[in-house]
């Protein structure tokens, strides 16, 4: 039943996301129980520059 | 007052869009007693190669 | 696929939210052609006093 | 810790943008005891036709 | 139209929230331009023990 | 920066929610390159009575 719901920036390769929600897929029966079936997980690709970590967006951030 | 947020893939159109969100109003009213007028219903589309079922992409399903 | 999630007022009772799940998962299969085997309707219940509303709290409001 | 969501219309400038999480961030400081380091703001803009209030879409509406 | 949604750990006392959300109304008032009557701010507490950072759960935290 | 969201049923463990959190956060790291220190991993309980699969409430599934 599980839905797992990814907030990250844009930017990813396909084969990150494939291999990402794989590792989560795997992590979530291993360590919660859950049946792969109907175990979703959603990738929200959002913008650096509608992120902001302690008031300032992603796309101004020097780290 | 209640916010509705339907997740799913790209691709309906503006009609069925239209008319999906009429329909979940209504139930909304119908079977929960929501007022309309505070009603939201968000629809949040996700493109297939950003949602996993099972561990795969929806991109890569066969069904 | 779909991925549907009520965030209403805590209050309802089992049969309105019953009730309410079914209408919403037929709207969605008969408005966005989605098929119910993995379509997911979760509700969030949340307090009045944890909800806003033109800055005002539920459990504050007149109307 | 707190992760701050704000759904709306897609239209704001990035002035706009920038400003309303420094506001949000600064909100939660002096009324949450927040602290800024781990204070997440993520800006979700939804277009005006995925959106709906008492049924209608922000298109579509007169007001 | 906006929707906040804000996720932080249990515990702020009903005046921090009611600051909290009128602030933050404020907020998206003053720059985003916001009406405030269809303006809603949803607070989600979350447990310590449900919220990690790092891989460590907010009650094994030592900051 | 990353905020990974999981919804699930009410019930599991405080180990199997720990050791999930940290296997979810490893994914994150080893997968999309992601930062721990900013990583946030939200689990969201939901009682079975409050999910619906194919229109059915979680309390009332026979698998």
């Amino acid at each position: 039943m599980p839905v797992v719901t990814v907030e990250m920036w844009t930017g990813r390769s396909r084969e990150q996301k494939r291999a990402l929600v794989r590792a989560i897929t795997d992590a979530m029966v291993t360590h919660a129980g859950a049946k792969p079936d109907n175990l979703h997980v959603i990738i929200h690709e959002v913008p650096k520059e509608d992120w902001a970590l302690a008031g300032v967006m992603g796309d101004e951030r020097k780290d």
